[in-house]
């Protein structure tokens, strides 16, 4: 049994040190590496492993303790984004180097670095007591990156095993490393690409211009339609499901030590422009989004080409909050889109998937149900003491903009619901150059959760 | 002296070897070549020739005769368009094939071939008659595909030697071999480029999703407010200056042999769509259009990528008619997009120039000023003889929805009003693959310049 996870930045460095890019099959040594190093670690902790085979890159599924204990779920991946541009970056991203305060290296915030936290606290807490009564399931998947195409299957699958009283998840954001947050929501997602055609090949927009609708201008009158002046979407129905924040969302919503200036800044943008009835920092928890991500046609080089395209794309997504459902909204833009197209163009709407939000209201917050898992009860209390000794303030409880489709997954199959602390914070520079991890962060989140998983175990 | 200019076919395969290709320096062999080659023929016809550089490609000038004689200046390109996408070419571009009745290969049409025609019917007329009383200036440029970007400083340095009575061109169009087109009028243009710029940085979509406008959305803001829904443009006073066709010319357009089902399958197209009070024929010559040539932003490759891009583009070039001022619609547009501008969002609109509208009414027609010079009083009427004896069917006079500024240069500089008979069609495939010239429209043309020469220098 190695003691590396004696030493935290030791054993982050070795993670990183593997360059687990899962879009890239280049990468499958790296990919492996950081498998065997996630096993070696379990291992070390007295799991039992097993990998499980998927259509792309295996998932780690370890076990510890007696099922017949409270079941925590533990989420993980140890994939990372490809480091590219690599020019970027101050050091080599798979050669970790501690600097100012951090360590730098692609995977060090997401989400090796909170792995290791998980990690290195059960391993102090393990060498305290190591008959603990929690039974674990680490659950470490190698496709987060790429949109975790082979987990619902394999959720499908293995949902006996997964079953349990909670999850926990460390791959949210928080302000700084004064303040972390509890995540209590994702927005889901629904994304769409829709392609239109005119003529059958790009046509001199001098002699032929004035003949026929060009496909651009048909693109922007279809895409202007979606949205009204103030910036709320016009699709019909769109809102009908949007349930009201409630006042305790906003009023943890006061205590970000960000404001709106600092957030401007940080996004830096002449202006923030939230929807009406929203602040900018509500706007991307509380309220849905449809956004064109993509958008192109016609001479896309230096100088100018004369022509009429015969082509035209939009790439679209919408962040859906509670209680939105992804297929309902996706049915309402396509007819939207379909019905403001001119006959003059062809267009079609093709659906890509998404997932419906998530939320998780804190036991004792107004709108609990109640009936949550003890363990889920007792946790989010545990873990917002341990935080405040180690960090000296409260965590406070948001949900966040971005999706993770998984943990919708987790509870609609494996009924869990899940307690998420955000380690990571925007100056880590996730998927960019420079990705960072605080060890200010990671010294006192060790120490958080070694607590926390000592008396969520001793006292359940 | 060579006799090469006895055949046409044989000339012009000499000329379409050089690949004369003005917009990639590596081809600087091939516009040399076509150079001489087009110096050689000059000087076989009798004319001095003197090379004029500029800061890119040379212009050729040859002259013969008097100059108190009547003064004709002939315009052609020694350049063409890259031939790009090569591999879709049935046979080499820069060697020349003959199948089914055209000659294959890149300039063959654009403007090789018109220019062979010219000169094989000047070598005929001036055998025939070698003390032809005609001054005539053969003005050969080789930017023409890029733009003619040293055009206008050549003209304004040599416009003493370019004055003359009357231009005569053959860089447009017609409808095919039995039926030619006199192009008595060009469409003018302005061109600009948009940019727009959100955040400083391309943003994850689902985090910040809300807070601030998406560039995306701000252009097809923008862009869709120059458009009404019946394609109409929407930027105030665009119409201001336009003037209505005249009934002759409405006349003129009804005699050409392709109907607006004709065209709308040409162009492959589910529906045509003129603005209100044009057919599709009409619109593209008397009615100005704006259209976006390329616009674009955030991702563009395969998949999704969630992302709120940091900028946005769109590429705009208005057509223009009779009395538009290129100026004066680019000042307009760009006040247009400034003031549809969200004030979230930063933009600029650089202007990159163009030019205005040319037209000129035949000698006879309604509108006709009566004061053009005797030489191009006489041409007009006598080239419409000289078509209708070899093609059996008079030329009609439509203007042309394309644009060609040196046209107007030479009007405003030189003075010269312009005689433009179209040798090129639909089927010739101008820049694009398989560039073919029409030999039963080479062989009559080359016979209809022959009595035009004779007859306009005999007559004088």
């Amino acid at each position: 049994m190695s003691d590396l996870l004696d030493d935290p930045v030791k054993a982050l460095t070795e993670y990183v040190s593997f360059p687990s890019v899962s879009a890239d099959s280049s990468f499958s040594d790296g990919i492996c590496g950081a498998r065997e190093f996630a096993t070696a670690r379990m291992k070390d902790l007295g799991f039992s492993v097993e990998t499980i085979g998927t259509p792309i890159h295996p998932v780690l599924l370890g076990t510890r303790g007696n099922p017949s204990w409270p079941r925590l779920v533990i989420y993980g991946h140890y994939d990372v984004q490809p480091p590219d541009p690599i020019d970027l970056w101050s050091s080599d991203p798979f050669a970790a180097s501690v600097r100012n305060g951090r360590i730098y290296g692609r995977g060090a915030a997401d989400n090796k670095g909170p792995q290791i936290v998980h990690m290195c606290a059960l391993h102090r807490a393990l060498k305290k007591n190591p008959d603990l009564p929690l039974h674990i399931t680490y659950l470490i998947e190698g496709e987060e990156e790429i949109g975790s195409p082979s987990f619902r299957p394999f959720l499908e699958q293995r949902k006996d095993q997964l079953a349990g009283d909670m999850l926990l998840v460390s791959d949210t954001g928080s302000p700084g490393s004064d303040q972390l947050v509890v995540t209590t929501g994702l927005r889901g997602l629904t994304a769409m690409e829709v392609k239109l055609t005119g003529p059958k090949q790009d046509l001199h927009s001098g002699v032929h211009g004035g003949a026929l609708r060009n496909p651009l201008q048909a693109l922007v009158q279809i895409c202007s339609t979606l949205h009204d002046e103030s910036g709320k979407v016009s699709v019909e129905g769109f809102y009908d499901d949007v349930l009201e924040p409630q006042a305790w969302e906003r009023e943890e919503l006061n205590k970000l030590p960000t404001s709106e200036e600092e957030y401007q800044r940080f996004l830096g943008v002449p202006r923030l422009s939230p929807p009406p009835g929203f602040s900018a920092l509500e706007a991307i928890r509380f309220s849905p989004t449809l956004e064109f991500n993509g958008l192109g046609g016609g001479y896309q080089g230096e100088g100018s080409k004369t022509v009429i395209p015969a082509e035209a794309f939009v790439k679209i997504t919408c962040r859906l909050v509670p209680n939105q459902k992804s297929e309902d909204i996706a049915r309402k833009v396509k007819s939207s889109i379909e019905s403001a197209c001119p006959d003059s163009i062809k267009v079609e709407v093709e659906l890509k998937g998404g997932g419906d939000p998530y939320v998780v209201i804190p036991p004792g917050k107004p709108g609990s149900s109640g009936d949550e898992s003890p363990l889920l009860n007792k946790a989010f209390p545990l873990l917002e003491d341990c935080v405040n000794n180690q960090f000296g303030t409260k965590p406070i409880y948001l949900r966040e903009g971005g999706s993770i489709p998984i943990i919708r997954d987790l509870q609609e199959v494996a009924g869990l619901e899940a307690l998420m602390l955000g380690l990571f914070t925007n100056e880590d520079n996730l998927h960019a150059p420079d990705e960072s991890f605080n060890l200010k962060i990671m010294n006192r989140a060790i120490d958080s959760f070694e607590s926390f998983f000592l008396k969520l175990g001793e006292d359940s």
